[in-house]
């Protein structure tokens, strides 16, 4: 049974409902829920979309199957007894931003990254990847078959500027899906999302200028800023809402040498949050008129498993003021590399960066992604994805729960990779990433995700694995190196 | 049978005494060869190192097997009545070198490029780019199968930094036979030459900065020069000896901010000048005394044809000072993007340029060209290769002879893809370029090979294609067209 775009919408929206009613006891642990006949005389729906909507709130452990008596509310969504965290601070957006500084990250990124390379790691929370199989590796396989057997010619003529028309089509058509009208061959195709940002840089930017970042934000961008000698202005962010807008303007109107913003909008990393759309129209009016590049990182939208879908700004830039990066490697496929950009203005600048930086992107994985595509597995293989993430990252919000100190603070992001874990006062994520990597366990240090000290507090936990034993002991074992740093308060 | 490395440098060195045997006429047209007992007895080597000499020369049209009677000096290689072009001028090297500029080829480059994707193209005589069918399609599309059938799961896995361990160790035991010590660890794998040239410029020069390269150069490291808002210092250079080290030292001692020389010593794009080895040890010597960083681009060594193996200037380096940049490109799979790099005492520098530039390469191309070094075809291919270019180079070499005015100029080069032909006073390529393209062959003016005007008396000439009637015909239509314009004189 193949769903259309606007079924998968129906059904999404469908069981969103009936997740907010489970999860405010409305249909308490037990509770029987409306058959599917009787969903589909309460909403209008067709059988396929009811059907599709049990078995989504199934995979996220919401419901349970009884045989011949139908869905039930699972024992384990008791979300009123669910332990949780309380909700993350918002960022104290009135205190003076730090001014532009040049980054520095490299240094504390790398030791990071060495260090864990050196130990014995048993459970790594540290990267923001999902395991193996949440991929569609033998779809995947077969398409790079299919190309090998037919266009192996590829292998030995140089790979055509811009990227292979077939995988650039089939981006665009993806695209319409977040109500982006592009044509294909204002699509760049690149290696990875980082080349994508590198090159959104340097297109706008000389070294010394000034970039204003969401703090925290993705140490990756970080480090691009420092390879480019770029000042990096931090502005608080709300783990909700996105980049504060006031913070912003008011640490521009201080900021000489302000050429660009660089947001990732839609389920930020590491916060998860995700901007309204009237937040990213008001930015993107405000760069506008400010005379600002507006450079926007999209590489997570399709893991938003709310209803409705995540506009990019890009959607609503009529003046070519946004330069978008966005990515297959966490949604599709980590091993092939593949990201794309598309430029606004600076589309021809960037053109001519990408063939002078590493000339096109080489012909096989792009035939092989585009034909994934045409065969129509994305969608679907979106939404399973997401099913499976919604239920990982609610299994490792509820272990922390559990075995964190009562003081710590955390939001649970609308989709995504990982969670954003604030400590209690007194805690220091660097002093716990030592104490952990010692029992094996890897994390992500709160401090790697800004060139300040702000974050020492705060820890990026992955949730891309599968939920089992292992990672809740990991959980558990944080737990209790924490409890005498505490102690010392 | 298998060649070991010794046996091919042989047979090589004995085809190349044999050769210029038959090229200065002592081995006359319909001559015979001495039988292959003869040359075992004569230069002492064994039966194998001897039939491969022979068939060695056949592949380049100078011997002909004549059945049961054995090998006889080709009638088409009549080298002393092959019209041959005068040899190429050396470059005025007392004149004043003309001062550091910023590069501003892109423009001028991306305009050839596009007027040229505009026009019906029958005859390319513009890349530097072999046919499809003198690459190892069929072995290398078999590899990448069998990494399809036992590694598919790199397709959903973030790939390692610095590339595959198995390609870094087949890169650096092929390096071996360059005379170049590399530890596997010591290589990063790059998106081509191109991204290697990037990053050695990224890591020893700021915005601003001087950058000696020679004149003529790849246009390709003009345009990553001009996109790094660096400035370039052109050096005349020999079409025979490469980059004149007297003028170098004299510019240098003028220009301040010098932070680096780009050369490409061997089989140079475009002159295919090859720098002797005492030259290379005194460049190293000197960029040592003025502590600048020396960047080699080697992607054309594998190319050389005559006695022995070309060392990289690398090969020399003692102290870390040069930076090596190296292609797959040319010599084995121009679809597949694969680069390297060896950065000296910036080897740090450039593993983080790398990650935070695009990240590693995927890793599927990387484990099949493994896959088919390991398997031993690299030194089989490469010399079937250049055999073949070989020929096409003779046979390009006399019809341009045959055809262009008496007054062109041109050295054959010992390897390589490209031709260099000076035209006769009073002829512009820029305006050949335009009626050659009008008649639907496509050229390189010499203008995209310098960021000043020197070089539009000059074309660059692809000869990895067979040759035949068309290629034939088109350089016979070059000559008529270009008999009009000197008529101007
Ligand atoms: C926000 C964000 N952008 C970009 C990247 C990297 O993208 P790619 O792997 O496509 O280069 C990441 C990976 O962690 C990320 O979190
Ligand atoms: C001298 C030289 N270096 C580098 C390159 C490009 O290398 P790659 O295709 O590996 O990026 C070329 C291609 O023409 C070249 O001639």
């Amino acid at each position: 049974m193949t769903l259309t775009i606007e079924d998968a919408r129906l059904y999404v929206r469908l069981g969103t409902h009936y997740r907010q009613a489970i999860r405010q006891g409305t249909l308490p642990p037990g509770a029987r829920m409306p058959s599917v006949r009787g969903l589909m005389a309460l909403h209008g729906v067709s059988m396929s979309t009811a059907l599709q909507a049990c078995r989504w709130l199934e995979g996220q452990g919401l419901l349970e199957a009884r045989a011949r008596a139908g869905y039930f509310v699972a024992a384990a969504a008791r979300q009123g007894q669910t332990p949780r965290l309380p909700p993350a601070h918002e960022p104290a957006v009135a205190a003076p931003v730090d001014a532009a500084r040049y980054v520095g990250v490299h240094q504390k990124v790398s030791s990071v990254l060495e260090r864990a390379l050196r130990a014995q790691v048993r459970v790594n929370l540290a990267g923001a990847v999902a395991a193996p199989d949440l991929y569609p590796l033998e779809r995947l396989r077969q398409a790079s078959l299919r190309v090998l057997r037919h266009h192996a010619l590829h292998l030995v003529t140089p790979s055509l500027p811009g990227g292979e028309p077939s995988l650039r089509a089939a981006l665009a058509r993806h695209a319409l899906e977040q109500q982006l009208q592009l044509r294909a061959d204002e699509i760049v195709v690149t290696h990875g999302c980082t080349e994508a940002l590198t090159l959104a840089l340097r297109a706008v930017t000389q070294p010394g200028d000034v970039v204003a970042v969401e703090s925290p934000t993705y140490y990756g961008l970080l480090q691009i800023l420092e390879s480019l000698s770029l000042q990096a202005l931090e502005i608080p962010t709300s783990p909700h809402t996105g980049i504060s807008l006031p913070a912003l303007r008011e640490a521009a109107a201080r900021t000489p040498g302000l050429k660009a913003v660089a947001v990732i909008p839609n389920l930020q990393n590491p916060l998860g949050a995700i901007m309204p759309e009237a937040a990213k129209q008001e930015l993107l009016a405000w760069c506008e008129a400010q005379d600002l590049a507006l450079i926007e990182d999209d590489s997570y939208a399709s893991f938003y498993d709310g209803p409705g879908t995540l506009r990019p700004i890009k959607s609503f830039d009529r003046s070519g003021r946004v330069i978008l990066c966005s990515s297959l490697h966490k949604i599709l496929a980590p091993g092939m590399r593949l990201g794309w950009m598309t430029g606004g203005r600076w589309q021809q600048r960037l053109e001519m960066l990408k063939y002078s930086q590493s000339r096109p992107n080489e012909a096989l994985a792009q035939l092989a992604v585009a034909d994934f595509f045409k065969a129509g597995h994305m969608t679907r293989h979106l939404r399973g994805m997401r099913a499976r993430l919604a239920q990982q990252r609610e299994q490792m919000a509820e272990a922390l729960a559990r075995h964190l100190p009562r003081e710590s603070r955390m939001s649970l992001p609308s989709g995504g990779l990982s969670l954003w874990v604030e400590l209690p006062e007194g805690s220091s994520s660097e002093v716990l990433f030592e104490a952990a990597l010692a029992q094996g366990i890897r994390l992500a240090p709160g401090a790697m995700f800004s060139n300040s000290m702000r974050y020492d507090r705060f820890l990026r936990i992955n949730c891309g694995l599968p939920f089992d034993a292992q990672l809740r002991e990991a959980v558990a074992c944080l737990g209790r190196l924490l409890a005498p740093q505490r102690a010392h308060l």
